[in-house]
């Protein structure tokens, strides 16, 4: 589908990253059991998760896309940081598996030493926030082959992390997920990396080139209002399992939204589910649904839309996640049911609310 | 210090490099021993590795810079895996790790799946080539973010590497060397994936702007000629340490050349070496330097000058060494010697040739 609000060609994208995936599956067994390789899911698909002599390691790669241009427009760069931490290491998380060493790819057109002393201040503070050791770093001029908005240094940032299974812990595979579990999202914070293509076409019909720097509020541009940093649930994940909850299934909402991302850990046990108890949009959220007019299945899509996380767990179970996450600053509330009818049926609520149900292919 | 024929400021490069080391350190103590947290090197500072239960695990960045033009250019593009793979699984190597898995990151402005698949096809021979398992991969679209030569899908590709201390052997960490230690070189194939900004200055320079389609032999354009893989090392050093060989220093040969990079190998021991033998530069670099009139410092400085990798080893080891890289198709051959003097004195062998002596700093 070309999606021609969004620019992106989504299935296109899909092709390439088929693509990827076989060549990188005829890679598989260059390494023998215990020494780095893969394992298997429960449905014999592999996971991105190597057995090193008992030890199970995970890594993942992400970065923060277009947002990027967020922070050049509005000057501020130290928030960055959490987005970044937050799409690698909320991954991780969401197999079960804690961040704990994390290394970063900063491509720049040119160098400003000011503007990359914020930027890694930010994912200092970010890896702070998940107890994340940062062991390594490369940062590349690539003069024209950089590009972005403004005068100021451009830039590209992306970064692999490595996240341990903790001893004692199954993979989280979605494949214990049984009929009648109980389903929790947790709240975001704002936009997180995703679905910035699609918000800056908006932003731009709507107040031209500048938009940036129209009032979003009394305190914020739009600029500031979009930046808003992620929130990173990699810390709370882990601090779940320490205290012996089952978590049965994790969906980071990124792209492809709640319709993909749960549907990728439903597939194992290829039940369904109802989402009828959603966190709402955030206020700024709402704004630009309303602003682009963007149909609730476009917005369920390629936005958070209020719930950064969902996690499905055993009805019994749900009180004390709720407790936890209080505990620790998050915001969680049983949002719905895995039952047996195989689509995601979501209760939207955005500004068009209706009921919208995915496939689970 | 302001190099204009390359185009690259080293020293902010350099500033900007510390500036992220500094606030990344200031995260290691973020994870408890045995669980992730880096190992010192003896002389106090941290390596890259990480300690898991005992299971010495490290990662590493890096990208293939604007090496990507030349593919832009020609049109080949089955051949940069072996240059990603090299940057990434060489800086292991130089540490004795070896790398297992791999996690790349393609940003590019619009997606062509058959160059996804030629690359990605390339980074799987290159994978096999060194025994890797690629366990992750993300595409990001980013538009007019990414910019390039000609019409065609223009792109940016870094990847992250993580290797394996073997069991029973020791950290490669410089601190084992002594006096009167054989240096011994090892061949390369072609320019790797550094100086590639003076490269294509200089190619300009002589040949305008498509100077990539000038002939270079009669077999080969300039831009292919320029755009040979990189030859990957890493196979070779896990085969040696398998061989029981004590290998006490290694320098993979990047950007700053052996200056820098065997500088910081001797960092440690603070003791100095003699390269009096070095291999010749390959034909291709001979003619470049020729035609950029490059002075022997920048052509050291910026290319590996036909060494790709040097290693430190007792004397009594150096034939055993040799005979396990001729087995398995790499040439090396002694060149030079470990000695009190604490600089690096070169015997260049280009086109202008001389003693150069780097300081150890």
């Amino acid at each position: 589908m070309k999606n021609n609000k969004s620019g992106l060609d989504i299935d296109l994208g899909n092709r390439c990253s088929q693509i990827a995936y076989n060549w990188a599956q005829k890679t598989f067994s260059n390494r023998p059991p215990g020494g780095g390789n893969p394992l298997l899911l429960v449905e014999g698909a592999f996971s991105n998760i190597m057995d090193f002599k008992g030890v199970k390691i995970g890594m993942s790669s992400d970065g923060i896309g277009t947002k990027i241009e967020l922070a050049e427009r509005s000057g501020i760069y130290d928030t960055l940081g959490f987005d970044l931490v937050a799409m690698v290491a909320d991954d991780l998380a969401a197999n079960g598996l804690e961040t704990v060493n994390f290394s970063n790819i900063l491509d720049v057109d040119h160098l400003d030493a000011d503007i990359v002393d914020r930027l890694m201040k930010g994912l200092h503070d970010a890896a702070n926030f998940a107890r994340i050791v940062i062991t390594g770093g490369e940062i590349a001029e690539l003069g024209e082959r950089i590009g972005g908005y403004g005068a100021n240094m451009h830039f590209n940032w992306g970064a692999t992390g490595v996240g341990i299974l903790p001893e004692g812990q199954p993979m989280i595979d979605g494949s214990r997920i049984a009929e009648g579990d109980t389903l929790l999202a947790l709240k975001s914070r704002g936009f997180r990396s995703n679905g910035f293509s699609l918000l800056r076409r908006i932003m731009q019909d709507a107040f031209g080139e500048e938009w940036h720097k129209t009032a979003y509020s009394e305190e914020m541009t739009w600029g500031e209002a979009l930046l808003a940093p992620s929130l990173i649930y990699s810390p709370l994940i882990a601090a779940l399992q320490k205290k012996g909850i089952n978590l049965k299934g994790i969906a980071h909402i990124t792209g492809g939204g709640i319709g993909d991302n749960f549907a990728r850990v439903l597939k194992v046990s290829r039940l369904g589910a109802l989402l009828d108890n959603l966190f709402e949009p955030l206020p700024v959220m709402r704004k630009v649904q309303k602003l682009g007019q963007a149909p609730e299945e476009q917005a369920y899509r390629f936005w958070n839309m209020g719930n950064g996380m969902l996690l499905v767990a055993a009805p019994e179970d749900a009180e004390k996640i709720m407790q936890i996450c209080a505990a620790d600053n998050y915001q969680a509330q049983v949002c719905g049911i895995i039952r047996k009818r195989a689509n995601i049926e979501i209760h939207t609520k955005g500004m068009f609310p209706r009921k919208i149900k995915f496939p689970i292919y």
